[in-house]
């Protein structure tokens, strides 16, 4: 592993002079439900400098609200399959309650928030996802991101708060993987910016045993990740956060780190957390 | 009432030349129930050339949520007494599942909407109702509105969504009244704006017999509204209403009309309704 520290360096993609840092952070859903995390985790938030973009899930409270309303939910390979009332039920909390009271949360600190869906002003483009065997329902796979719309936000000095449900050509909304919506923005605003994407979740990054939250592997490479797939040490859900994380990077994004929600500003020096290597 | 009809066109706000018209129109709780009228408006909504916002309300969605979730409600003189629940409710049913929808709907008729409750951009900022008697819970009178984002995205050939959620200076959102929200919207962009204000709902009008549609009463000015109070023929949710319909006349918006939402294109050309007159 010692040579992709000396690699590290040039291991990134180049820069682009006189760009403007813009740092794409995605929450995952566990911090969400944890008010004091959430809290704290915006706090941190509210302190980077420079354009940001926050993408949120919130999987548990759209499940809770499932089971009281007897919502049946199920799920397949860590995605919601979505009918029409579980939609309904995502629109809701996702759009509704987790993303006004995330915008609430970063004014009060002084932030200037705007929460928007994929929906407005056709943020996030989508098509209902297609696959041979399954029938995901109201899941939409993103076509493309209207980066004009955020760009003049940002230039406003806006924050933007992104909840994930997108919209097709139809006006169909849909329930979409936020690890997926924020590659896509990452990838879209690296023509206009200097992207740093931050996968920021419950654990302190990619780990050598799923059990020790101190054994964060702190880069790899696309090479090390088919290793560490075959050897069995990155499985499960984490298989589609990092396949982002390295689209991501091979596809113009600056610098893409995952790691612990509660570490932001680390993170973010690169003092923690995974580094995602582009070569 | 012959005399309104003559003296109509000098009792609207003097025209500022070159000022571009803005269409501010609230859309009532009962159309938003039914799918059919809500998408036929929409489609009026659409055709309509220029500057536009929509604001919504949804109170039948959040009590029958309310309902589904074992949620008690208590209203007051027609406004919802809005404990944390309810906050938690509306705020899920107003800036989320009603606000997408509406805002889905826009993007297949080919408007680019962008929906925004007034937490986003710090939108429409408010603080508690305070009463000597009543405690109405999370219930907000709006202070300011935040006309400059709202000019900002009209400028972008962008239409507005607003759900009636506002925020106060400590990060609390709040409920608010949406006929409020339209007055407080088309007051602030007169200075911009030539504003036409367009209270759409279930009736045709303000009516002279409230049983009878047909009964419209086509211009109503100050002396003549106090008299229709007098009489008892405008009395309960209709007066709020008209209340601040007449503050938005007196406030510099250039036109006020109250009708059917599905005579809005003859709203909006003057042919039915409720015209609200300044003197």
């Amino acid at each position: 592993m010692n040579s992709f520290k000396e690699k590290q360096s040039v291991l990134q993609n180049p820069p682009s002079e006189g760009r403007e840092a813009l740092f794409v952070i995605k929450i995952g859903g566990n911090i969400i439900d944890d008010e004091t995390k959430l809290s704290s985790f915006l706090l941190s938030f509210s302190q980077i400098q420079g354009h940001k973009v926050l993408i949120h899930g919130g999987g548990k409270l759209a499940t809770k609200l499932a089971e009281q309303l007897g919502v049946q939910q199920q799920l397949i390979e860590g995605r919601r399959i979505t009918d029409a009332e579980t939609l309904k039920i995502v629109t809701m909390v996702y759009a509704g309650y987790i993303n006004k009271n995330i915008v609430a949360r970063l004014q009060y600190f002084g932030i200037n928030a705007v929460g928007l869906s994929g929906a407005d002003g056709n943020l996030i483009q989508a098509h209902k996802r297609f696959h041979p065997a399954i029938d995901y329902g109201f899941v939409g796979d993103v076509d493309a991101v209207n980066n004009c719309l955020i760009k003049s936000l940002l230039d406003q000095n806006i924050s933007l708060v992104i909840a994930p449900i997108t919209l097709d050509k139809e006006g169909q909304l849909f329930n979409t993987n936020a690890d997926t919506i924020a590659q896509e923005i990452a990838k879209a605003m690296s023509s206009e910016y200097e992207v740093h994407l931050i996968y920021s979740f419950e654990k302190s990054g990619v780990l050598m045993n799923a059990d020790d939250d101190s054994s964060v592997i702190p880069q790899i490479n696309p090479e090390y990740y088919k290793e560490l797939k075959e050897n069995n040490i990155i499985f499960a859900g984490m298989i589609p956060k990092l396949d982002n994380a390295f689209t991501a990077i091979q596809q113009g994004v600056k610098r893409v780190v995952i790691g612990k929600a509660e570490q932001l500003q680390q993170l973010i020096s690169g003092t923690a957390g995974t580094s995602i290597l582009y070569e």
